[in-house]
């Protein structure tokens, strides 16, 4: 039998409709850059999901372009970010930004979380000239624990942002799934409460594709610029652009994510049943079972997984990922083979 | 009658094999971030067709972010890139390459091309600690002119960067039209004579994409760290591996770049019969006729295109580009149109 | 007999009162970091004689470090420096610019000074994403080739810079020697002309220091922080604070500079009374004769200087260089030893 | 009375010799950018001092450009830095390491310390393209806590460094008080046991500056390419070389050294007998006593002095910094005061 993987959300190609919808444009001419026709259709679709008519959309081909490209884009050069330790920015791309110049101040977090005193707390600490100045605060939504903030958290995350000049950037690889499991925000109210945020594509069933949304104006100015310098801007735009007009035009973005999430909840209950613990409480498409290292060994037989850390002398963190493609039978296979 | 554009060749969507050998595979299983056995096919394609078995193949969204990665991936801080005036990297890539912190030394150029003796120049001049120490030359090919290096003139540089321990690197954004339109030169001869090269996809039928093969080990060595710092390792490589694998699993990569050039020629010839100048002479698909005012105003009132500058009082030079999509009856209908 | 120096302004150490300056307060305890009750006294002597009383006056230790400081302090990201290409940050700081990001827009100059129509030019050419945005316009006062704005031209930049939102900025390394030369010009002059000037130390009798003097408030801002990041805030600033005090007490600072230029022009009259030419017509203590080989051989025989370029067949450019610290009896002897 | 300063070792100017030695050679012309006579003799006095006769020094205005000079120099983009989270680098330098493009990978310590087998668990940590690639090693002797290392633990730290090709640099900025209070280890010591290391001038009697000692052949290669770029390289480097030299002739270094150790051991115990804790155990000149509140406000009405962090509800953990300046008498003072 052959291996099947929960490691991670795009681990298939792309949703059929999105073939779909690039061979019906496919040989229209277009612009290049994403000045085109297509691009400019998509980006009305998410300004109007977001409630946001004066927004500035950027398609970007990937979520760690987005986030270099925002955030140096954002800072000048004495300027650093505010992160939770385990955002993606800081563990998982690299030092990209610090590539570009500036310094990450990491705050500990166990849930993949950022709390509005957290900040205060920096703002405080971090004073001097012989410390960068916070300029601009990020945090993912979902988290990379799977975790979502709820409209409250966000509004006094922002609140305290807009009291202190700093700009709230939200890092949206996953913001499908964060919508799809918290019924208190909407995407209207991400863009109401942060300065710029991203809607993934890449994890929720497109080929490839991130879509930079920034409602500050003062933040938006030369945006393109910044996009062409770190080599975000793709000729062919228009790619990225009929991705984002497809997954928007009925819903299917959403319906993809409340999928993914429903897959994820599916397998967390499974697991739970079967007494296994979770590091964290995820309502969301990413899992963190905590499994004894028998389960881990027998789970590697039939599953390609990451394991994330040890939890103690027996057992340790597993990360479980569900996608926009995985069937429900997947999920009762692995609980049966745990069972 | 619909404006028609000859402004580029990234125009239209993709090749229709390019959709079906993305759908072929699309349900498989694959690892993340260029992992996966698509691309360990298209990679190893791509080894056969430069006949270079050993070199790393990285498959990358776009051009600048290739030139980018290898760029700042080669140097360290004090040192600077040799490039020819006209290059892509000076003047089309927003400051990409400085963003890096690095200078680029420029050459002047009228035909888009680099010699051998420029760079021996440029290695006499800067030679002390006040300015940056060259150490990797950039040369396109073909040239931001449509130009193309013969297999001597490649072979006179890398020569003259051996002997000064500078790397060479081929900006392959259009090699396919260089090969199709130089007898001279082979993908293996460029793999020989180069320590880097990109054989792009973006303006030859892809989607999008751009590959990386570097020959060098030693540059080789940490290159996916680099390409993960500069974003440009895409969670789904895959999709960029398998269009690659189908263009290069029996020629299409080079069949669409003959049809290019064809047109750019067939072009060329019947502006020339028509008694127009050319700012160049190109053997690929771009094409830089120098037109008089009038014949750039009727010219506009059903094309598209750039006008690149002013040639003297009374007349520019213009940009006019044929691609794999270009059809015979449009380059015929323009010939027409201006005669 | 030995060698004598014209290769430069820096060859001796620094002018007696420095000494005496730096020992007098030498046991006071001062804070550190330029907070101290020496560099506010200097700061506010700074700011009477340029007449700008809100300006922010911060000491740094050299003037590669106050170009960077100011520089890399003034640009976003995607944004650039327009420089004449003889300009210091060009070609004589090892890319330093370019470290911290940014691409320098050279404009050619055959005597070392930029004019308001070439930064119009400029400007109607970069404006597009695919490159930099212009932002800061660098020039040097004196200029590298000893030539000297008079207020006139600086007042047709300034105003440029200010309809573009262009910030100016002049490199005083030799200030004193420009100020010195030009009559139509004070300090309080480049201080209105300008959005941020250095006053420069080293080569006008300092044992080191450059004074940055910002007269834009917004950009002024945080300007501390940048000269943390890039090193430039030295723990003893008090010994660049006492220095400029000492200088700017009692006019030593114009003292030396105008004798520096005495002994230049003296230079100049009478190699010109030898019928040699110069590559440009400098009134301060840069001069540029124009040397038959066989005259450079003689000079080098008693003489260090340098040699900048070929400039026919049978004769070079050569750079002689007089200062604070040269005697009218080395001058003559040059010139008899030629003559 | 007026207030004294236990600040820091920066307060006063320099030592009188100094000044006797700057003026000896004040009117010999000398090379600029540290290519003369005097630095050249200073840079022999400390190879022979550090028994590293093939070593290359370089002199650079302070210790944060001697840091980044070095790290930038060091490191190609994708690579990064391991350091103890209280390192110099880290927490007080205003992100000038992540303004070169270089993350910090810190490691958390209580005596300012780092050990061998946290460099082995950072390298088994950070091993893939996810994130930066470990290639330096920066610690601080003596520590930012007053701490020393010993030779068996550098010499054991460096073995890892080898074992793994990383690159080990000490920041030597107060390397005079660590060599006074560790007879272990030796100036030649430190030498053989690291790649790079600096010799502080400023806070042991300097006016400014602080050589850098690189002893691996490889890694000193270009240095000066990257002092000029990083603007560490001054016109008059003489000033500080003449600096070192007078320093070096007889052990006027290593005397200052011990002077302010011994002000700081004596401070140490007379606090000690007084009841008072301290928070780490230094033998150096930081000392960081433990305060109940009404302590530090006592202080305060007389002596001036950092205060580093809440220790607990009543007390807080304050800085006192004794220097080559520091009277016996003074330190008496502040016992008695507070006794």
């Amino acid at each position: 039998m052959a291996i099947f993987s929960f490691k991670n959300d795009y681990s298939e190609g792309a949703h059929p409709r999105i073939y779909e919808a690039l061979q019906r444009t496919n040989f229209q001419q277009a612009e290049g850059y994403g000045e085109d026709f297509i691009c400019a259709e998509a980006a009305e679709m998410l300004r109007n999901a977001a409630k946001c008519p004066n927004a500035t959309v950027t398609f970007m081909p990937g979520g760690t372009l987005a986030n270099v490209v925002l955030i140096a884009h954002a800072l000048r050069a004495f300027e650093g970010v505010i992160a939770p330790e385990t955002g993606h920015i800081n563990g998982h791309e690299c030092g990209a930004v610090e590539a570009t110049g500036h310094k990450i101040l990491t705050v500990p977090s166990s849930d993949g979380k950022l709390t509005a005193p957290q900040i205060s707390a920096v703002l405080l600490e971090y004073n001097t000239p012989q410390v960068v100045s916070p300029r601009l605060v990020y945090i993912s939504q979902a988290t990379d624990l799977g975790t979502v903030y709820t409209r409250d958290e966000l509004a006094e995350i922002y609140a305290v942002c807009r009291e202190n000049g700093l700009y709230l950037y939200v890092d949206g690889a996953r913001i499908g799934n964060a919508l799809a499991a918290e019924p208190s925000l909407t995407l209207a109210d991400v863009a109401e409460l942060s300065d710029a945020f991203t809607v993934g594509g890449t994890k929720n069933g497109f080929l490839y594709g991130d879509a930079l949304i920034i409602t500050n104006a003062e933040l938006a100015r030369n945006i393109k610029h910044s996009q062409k310098q770190r080599g975000a801007m793709l000729a062919k735009g228009r790619v990225i652009g009929a991705q984002y007009a497809e997954m928007f035009r009925d819903g299917l973005y959403y319906e993809l994510a409340a999928h993914a999430n429903g897959m994820g909840v599916l397998l967390r209950d499974g697991l739970a049943a079967l007494d296994v613990k979770f590091a964290c409480d995820s309502p969301t498409n990413l899992q963190f079972p905590i499994f004894y290292d028998a389960e881990v060994a027998r789970l590697a037989e039939r599953y390609s997984f990451n394991v994330i850390r040890r939890y103690d002398a027996v057992s340790s963190v597993v990360r479980l990922v569900t996608s926009w493609a995985t069937e429900e039978e997947s999920v009762r296979g692995l609980i049966e083979w745990l069972g």
